[in-house]
């Protein structure tokens, strides 16, 4: 998608970390935010045994939880400074096993709004150098704001 | 859907336990086999602030991760006793935030097949004694025979 | 979902029936709105060559098509008077061919909302007074309030 | 996705454009195949009074009919040449309203595989010469080969 989108809060890198760093699910899965642009978010999660399935790959659904927090902060970049994001549905394609050293989660938005905002994520494994996609999301985002406990 | 199922392996439930035991996502997360039926499995998750998003709810993706748990392993009861299971695509909505003590998540196999299975899920959050309705899935299994390194 | 749904619009169905008779897109189908109540809509189609994909079975989109007006008006039910409903997204799963005399497609709020109402399709074919589920969906309906053009 | 697909039926394009002629529904909406490639498929349909829902939009299960063949079609490009494609499921986003003067329906494969092919659609609003995406869609296809009936 080569939209430039232009974010509404200048400060919308620091306002995203700040709430990635906040997601204690993020630690606990040892993913980090690798990139943070106006409507686009790279989240990166290595291998891990505690995250695997019955036959040792990445389980879907932390493939999906790495995938989600891409997509609702992408959405997040392109909001106001005072609102917060909220996953109304995602969906995922899983279109190879979560094999590989380390992932790689990017999400795009397509469509942003005031109230609702679309975004696509895609899910690579990183294996000796080589990538591959493994996964596709489409998440509907919903900006939230004046609602006390929901901030960012 | 009142449709009782019969199972093609009578041990589908030893079977659907054991593969269980194997994700170690499942323990990463604390999640428990609660029943495993012909078509229907129940997975319970209890509260862990090791899993939250940056409002302190349980992350969605991680409702989502016992949810596809579930549902795979309900789409597992029906299937033959070599068979595999693979999560194709998953589907979840999102209905309320994840707040509550425990969380129970259900998979129903809505139409088994030889190739494809449909499951749907729901996932309730506990909290003092009341039960609320905080996501639905809709997931699409496929069983895999004769693939080495894919089994149950 | 055995909730029962209370619509803040005494007058829904005559406002849900009267909507219904502006899309031109039900008259060229050949739907018809079987039942409205409360958080819950029927459509009927029958069987039509004219309708149909490749194999003469009824196309993929034509069941979408009449299971998205059942989820729209489910939601509609139970919106204010001066409400307009938006599909946000849908999601069909296709269980069995599109075969039939006639289908009936049904709409089922699970979660009604302010802003967002979850709801749940399914769609039946009626061949020789044998029911079959054909197809589920799950649709995201938005609440749009004080939008002129988008009434109803 | 700028992979090159490697069709393995040479024949591929008239058996598309073959299948596509049986199917009614297109016919019925005024669609036409605009292109056929490798993994990627172009429909095209004029706006029409007949297709629209109450506000004289065009409905969005229309735009989900032209999607969807799209996607099908899509897929069946790179399918064996008696294979038969079944969609097991899709699920649309709507960006925006149906209002245009016509539309512009492209599904491209995203991974083809033996038994599953996964499809990203997009759809376009042309009016007074300038385009606006209006819809998403993902979809996912099923190879069926050696059953009777199900044939392109």
């Amino acid at each position: 998608m080569p939209v430039p989108f232009e974010p509404q809060d200048p400060d919308y890198e620091r306002r995203v970390r700040a709430s990635f760093e906040r997601q204690a699910a993020m630690t606990t899965i040892g993913a980090r935010l690798a990139e943070v642009a106006p409507g686009r978010v790279v989240v990166e999660l290595p291998y891990s045994k505690a995250l695997t399935q019955q036959h040792g790959f990445m389980h879907a659904g932390m493939i999906g939880t790495a995938l989600d927090s891409a997509c609702g902060y992408a959405a997040s970049t392109l909001m106001p400074p005072d609102a917060g994001v909220l996953t109304i549905e995602y969906k995922v394609n899983l279109l190879a096993p979560g094999r590989g050293e380390r992932f790689r989660m990017e999400g795009v938005v397509v469509k942003p709004g005031r109230t609702i905002t679309v975004v696509e994520g895609r899910a690579w494994a990183i294996d000796q150098g080589q990538e591959k996609l493994i996964a596709t999301m489409t998440a509907t985002e919903m900006t939230i704001a004046g609602r006390e406990g929901i901030q960012h």
